[in-house]
């Protein structure tokens, strides 16, 4: 079993795990992998030059493969719409993912 | 230093972890990086059409880099074969990575 | 909107966090992304010839975005040029990257 895939991977705030995994759930992907996350994006940027390391605890990383890359670009404009005005966060896209086995997944 | 390498991401039950990695070490990969995932596969659907959001202690998720297809193609098929009936799991892969440095990894 | 761009993983030893996330930061990333890892380097191997499962406290992974394919391979650069030599690491590119959303990140 070989199928090409798209992999939506999306960065935000931790306290939007749910509503965002409720976005994944009715578009219909069947799976996605979550993992608590630190990092640093432009909102967390300290005047005094140095780079502010987040713990690995306040943001989270999904990834969500789909069938198609339709699939992947609504997740990703639904998200986008409901949390990115009020939220920091990122969605990027890769299209050349190979899913070669699959169960329960 | 500039090579293109595979990268298989392996995602299932945290269980699972040594014997994946004995899997993966006999395969001949030089290494490999796992880190705790949660998620949902179809396995945890619930029937209250809730998305289920497992915490990040169940899964775990390997990424291999390896320098051919066919060594991912081969520690996927191995793992699948082992495992797959009876736990969930997904096997992909992307074949457009290219290592710039490697140090003791 | 919607922006190629290329993404630069690190995989090294958690103690460089800080040290690397500088590096990261004066090249003018926006963003990275970093999350707990273990893993097995060859510099892990035991004689015994059983793999070595650290526990996920022990290496880090970095994923930064970066608008440039060079903006990676300069981050990359220089992370090997000081740390390589001492630390295991790993740096690998994926040039297929499309940024879909982006909002203070």
């Amino acid at each position: 079993m070989t199928k090409q895939a798209s992999k939506l991977v999306i960065v935000t705030e931790k306290l939007l795990l749910k509503k965002i995994a409720k976005i994944i759930d009715e578009a219909g992907a069947t799976g996605y992998t979550v993992v608590d996350a630190g990092g640093r994006g432009s909102r967390n940027v300290r005047s005094s030059g140095q780079p502010s390391v987040s713990d690995t605890q306040s943001n989270i990383k999904f990834e969500v493969l789909t069938p198609t890359r339709e699939m992947a670009v609504k997740i990703s404009d639904e998200v986008a719409a409901e949390f990115f005005d009020d939220y920091s966060g990122i969605a990027y896209l890769c299209d050349v993912m190979e899913v070669l086995h699959a169960h329960k997944f």
